[in-house]
């Protein structure tokens, strides 16, 4: 009897203490009452672990959301094979085996033909164009929408800026030496190179050194200079070729798992948006200071030569990306319903570009 | 007797079932175990309040922050005039004032004459070359020493791309038209102006419109069409030059107090980080969707003729541009190492571009 009677009254002055003192600092205390929960993510990705650029971005997003959380939401990044296989990141995400990734949206083309115009499309957007479309255009509507079916919420989670043409074994003079030619090349830009009589193969990034020196593919594209040169291509292959044609300004994603991120508290919510949003312009910034240092570390140290297409290759590439996008348009009502957002947008871009930024390039 | 003896049983209990309580949750009470400190910040701007992109940056901001913080960090957005002149932002970070502002860092050029080289340098870098230059190219360092003196941290704060080279009330067909012209314009490019004989005007944006419509000056640079069509200086000027040459790429600042800043406890101190690279990316996204939109409004529904300066008249500019800069250098050691850094990145970067988004802009 005596140790409730103690409990009782401790009890009760526990109350009068707990409101003598939340009547001190009332504002405060709404904020601090609830028992804070914690959150631990996974984030499985389609790049080697700490890769330069495509692997820092989803590291630094975890340290942001880390860092602002108080460590209320931690994240633990996973390189391609390590939890998920390179390839299979979506799916990963779409069932909930982990909350996130950071990958590219091409890489899902098999599941919905739309996809790659989220990361990279023939002869499209540059990295500034792409953006602007993507959170001012409407294009980030579009592509929730398109991922909404699978759980999966997109967002844009950096980009490479635009990519070098690739790798070759041999010159390519015109676009008859692009026939029979084996190149690990992902998106519509292998559906392009088809048509132009070559076999595109789809690699991951840590399988194309060994396929190139083994002489299984003839050629490959992969990112820019600074990617490249991590990657030791020019031990591979003789050509580097800088025309930009295939991927312009590509785009790589965070996805989450939508059930994980409505689990999450709103100002959690916010810094996992935000997290990304500065992640975003913060991978651009590395690939263009990087990529023009390792450009010339690549001519300087290690002897490599630096083509572009002739000008008639190029002209002919763009005819079959045009004959490309218009099956795509006809073959799946979605395709088209996000190329005309896109292709409105592509068009005005352009000719503000020309008058601005292209403008600039020639008078400076 | 009897009220102090229960307040003493109350007191040990109280531990207690404190004790016992925080033994459940260990891990996630040490975080929730401080008092909960909210700070309410002041953030006081050079553009009319709610202006679109400059002054939507800023309110984007204060809106990421007080969402992440949960409301633990509070930031108000006062348009120029408000709480301080357009003018008066530096001087009201520096002195304390108020703890954080959003402006141009040329504006501080009386000041500190390196400042220029952090919002806009004629025949400069990009947005993106600037902003790689920045966040990997040693700038953030360069331009927080710069700051240092007054107890000012300085950020990237959005980027509004290449302006236009503004509204003239007369064709600009050679050099000698400039002469005697009396200009609104900021910065160097004001003072590249003066030595093809022109008289360079400082005014706030809110100040233009009745200048340029009264006569008092004959032409103005702003920004672009996105900013100029909401100013309506088609009704005060009839000629509109496209022509990128002054601001190529103009960086805006958010500027905060040094010691304000330091009082945060870490997780909001990367809060106001993290929300301020999100914003410098998403002003840029805004300003390339609308600008073109906006000029398509201002050439059919308002009949404004676009034109491009004369190639000599660029030219003459690019020459005078090198000899202000010359001068800089020779009369401020500061300038000097941080043009250094500067230049050696924009040549760099030149290259890169040349060989990339250049020969794209020509190829696509």
């Amino acid at each position: 009897m005596k140790r409730s009677l103690i409990q009782l009254l401790a009890a009760l002055s526990c109350l009068t203490l707990l409101l003598t003192a939340c009547g001190k600092d009332q504002a405060t205390a709404s904020i601090s009452a609830q028992p804070v929960k914690t959150f631990q993510w996974k984030l499985v990705t389609s790049w080697p672990k700490n890769f330069p650029g495509l692997g820092l971005g989803p590291e630094k997003f975890a340290q942001y959301v880390n860092e602002m959380s108080a460590g209320r939401l931690t994240i633990k990044v996973y390189g391609a094979g390590e939890l998920v296989p390179g390839f299979e990141v979506f799916d990963a995400i779409s069932q909930g085996t982990v909350q996130m990734g950071h990958s590219g949206a091409y890489y899902w083309k098999g599941k919905m033909p739309a996809a790659p115009i989220f990361s990279a499309i023939p002869f499209g957007m540059t990295a500034t164009e792409f953006n602007a479309w993507l959170h001012y255009g409407g294009g980030l509507a579009l592509w929730q929408e398109l991922y909404k079916p699978f759980g999966v919420v997109p967002m844009a989670g950096g980009n490479s800026g635009a990519q070098f043409a690739g790798w070759f074994k041999k010159e390519i003079n015109s676009i008859d030496d692009l026939k029979g030619l084996k190149m690990r090349i992902p998106g519509l830009g292998g559906e392009v190179l088809k048509r132009a009589g070559a076999i595109p193969v789809t690699l991951t990034g840590g399988e194309i050194f060994s396929s190139l020196q083994s002489g299984a593919i003839d050629a490959s594209e992969w990112v820019g200079p600074y990617n490249d040169l991590a990657f030791g291509f020019y031990q591979a292959a003789d050509y580097y070729y800088s025309s930009v044609w295939h991927e312009t300004g590509t785009n790589l994603e965070f996805i989450i798992n939508e059930k994980a991120l409505n689990e999450l508290p709103k100002d959690l919510q916010k810094i996992v948006e935000v997290a990304a949003k500065a992640v975003n312009e913060d991978m651009l910034d590395e690939y263009n200071a990087r990529n023009n240092q390792a450009l010339q570390t690549l001519i300087n140290q290690h002897q490599v030569q630096v083509r572009e297409f002739p000008k008639d290759v190029l002209v002919a590439l763009k005819g079959y990306t045009q004959e490309v996008i218009a099956e795509q348009v006809a073959a799946d009502p979605t395709f088209a319903k996000i190329w005309q957002s896109y292709s409105e947008f592509l068009q005005s871009m352009r000719q503000y570009n020309d008058l601005t930024l292209k403008a600039y390039f020639e008078n400076r």
